[in-house]
């Protein structure tokens, strides 16, 4: 046991988050955290579960790693309401044999991530749960003003469909984990020249939640819909067409796939050096169907199209198609041809990864 | 898999709990559920987790008795802090071979609790994960009026020490679900004149949070500090006074044990008529380290003593004993005697249940 009792790890974690956001009233340690909004705002509230097996893998992901995406997942749906995120609990349940510096490591990565977005990190749960795996449970409060929260549901046939970054990276990275292993990996991550490497490990190690894109896009009313991209790009689209009763139709050429660099990859333990394309990795199939690239998909009217911004604190936004009357979506190959998109993805209900 | 995908499961419980409360602005379904705060009220904040092998075991705890109780911690501890319990979110992991009527169940526990309480379920997150067994994690919010909020670290040397309603039921409920597996538990719910035994069984599967009595005592500025009885009683005095920096002494005769009347007990698969005593279980010691009480522990200035009544919407309030300078916890037994009470009870880094 990493820590001696509960209340010992409780201690430690206050000791390294410390009260610091003046409106939290009451901190970790007690039976709940005491938060004050500010007048005119309303609180959004998520929960989102990473569960070893399903979300991650302690012989592919570092605890930082860990901890980072639990609490980006959970920023990035802040981000998709544009609120601005406040406080995070964060919750922990691991094997008696889990170490220390797991678990330090855990909270480490994502109090450096709740650090560089304001976020106070205000309390949780944690568990020694013998004969299961690790389990995080992440819930982050946020704010937005009065009436201006995103919501998926308010996107009407016209309305231009956009996507903020670049889709598939975090698929791409992890795969190479996947394929690499260990050893590789490391070879990956030293890699010389190796940016797409180095953007495809980050973006699946490290991802950077969109949250002052969506809340810019909230506070300017730009947006009729919005949504993050967790479980693949076509499958939250077709949830937020789903909401909004409207079809979409996307075009391939618009879309910002993975560029297709040089990767090193071993499957046999020898690094090699292959494209993306040799890795028989498919970009257009990463972009539409590799989950967890915490992009936000959104539509915007097209009286508005014309007061939004190339790009906002840094991320590229993208105009991939629009939003159609009917149901489903399509896509538009280069070709010209137009098919069915099918809004699947990555669903943990149909297997762990 | 018991619903088709994730989907299907969350429209499943937008029809099951549909947003009714007037401050819930956008609720399941969305990436954040969004609610309004009543001007001059701060918020209250919770995260719970329930493991199956910690928390439960799914042959002794029926789905609902798991979905009422994981939100009546959640909810417990709102109680602690005196705030109007307003939100929930309830998040559930579990393996593939789940049965659909395990998982309404568990919802439908969760939903006759929440109703009872006002509390509108408005969120939360769902993942099939292989090779593990039942994760819930529930979020509760709560508001209370701005710096009424109770608190752990209020408690002066001089104040008396309260416990509310009867100490050790839990427990008892539980030993009785353990030792007599299915068929007797069976049994014993049907067992004529079986008070304590439908007391101590419902105590234990279907706790009822003390949100009205702490809600009082924090309105009416009677409690310095306040903790609820999750861990066991000792365990979680001793956190109050370790928050206060400050000891207790406890009085045995003043304590609310669970009567000792007789339980039908049969290890043997054989229904037999035991008392508490027969059946080696000891009041006291059920009492000072059974966890999940979920009764409050509070202190009361010796000033404002006067001012509180003997119960709170029919639950009683027991003077049991009083805060103290120094460190630790004392017992004074009935022999008049004075002892060292260790602040232990149930802790998950210690055993699993």
């Amino acid at each position: 046991v990493p820590f001696r009792n509960e209340d010992d790890l409780v201690r430690w974690l206050q000791r390294r988050w410390p009260d610091r956001a003046t409106n939290v009233r009451l901190g970790i340690g007690d039976d709940a955290a005491i938060v004050s909004v500010t007048r005119g705002s309303e609180f959004a509230l998520t929960t989102d579960l990473s569960i070893e097996g399903v979300h991650f893998r302690r012989d592919l992901h570092p605890p930082r790693a860990v901890g980072h995406r639990a609490l980006a997942r959970a920023l990035s749906d802040l981000a998709a309401v544009g609120a601005r995120p406040r406080f995070a609990l964060v919750s922990l349940a691991f094997p008696p044999a889990t170490r220390r510096s797991w678990v330090s490591g855990f909270y480490d990565g994502a109090g450096v991530l709740a650090r560089r977005h304001g976020v106070a990190l205000i309390g949780g749960d944690t568990a020694v749960a013998e004969g299961g795996g690790i389990v995080v449970d992440v819930v982050a409060a946020g704010e937005v003003k009065r009436g201006l929260a995103l919501r998926r549901d308010g996107a009407r046939p016209g309305d231009l469909l956009y996507v903020t970054g670049r889709l598939g990276m975090a698929a791409l990275g992890l795969e190479m984990l996947k394929s690499n292993a260990r050893r590789a990996s490391t070879t990956n991550r030293r890699a010389e020249g190796g940016g797409i490497v180095r953007q495809a490990l980050g973006a699946h190690l490290y991802p950077e939640p969109r949250l002052g894109t969506g809340r810019y896009l909230a506070a300017h009313r730009l947006a009729s819909a919005a949504i993050d991209v967790s479980d693949g790009f076509a499958r939250d689209l077709g949830r937020l067409c789903a909401a909004s009763a409207c079809a979409a139709i996307v075009r391939e050429e618009s879309l910002p796939l993975p560029r297709s660099g040089t990767l090193l990859t071993s499957s046999t333990g020898r690094p090699r050096q292959q494209t993306v394309r040799e890795a028989r990795l498919d970009p257009l199939e990463l972009a539409l169907r590799g989950g967890e690239d915490y992009e936000l998909i959104f539509t915007v009217p097209r009286p508005r199209a014309g007061r939004l911004p190339r790009s906002i604190k840094g991320v590229a936004l993208h105009q991939i198609g629009e939003i159609r009357r009917g149901r489903g979506l399509r896509l538009l190959l280069r070709s010209g041809s137009e098919v069915r998109l099918a809004p699947r993805g990555y669903d943990h209900f149909r297997r762990a990864r």
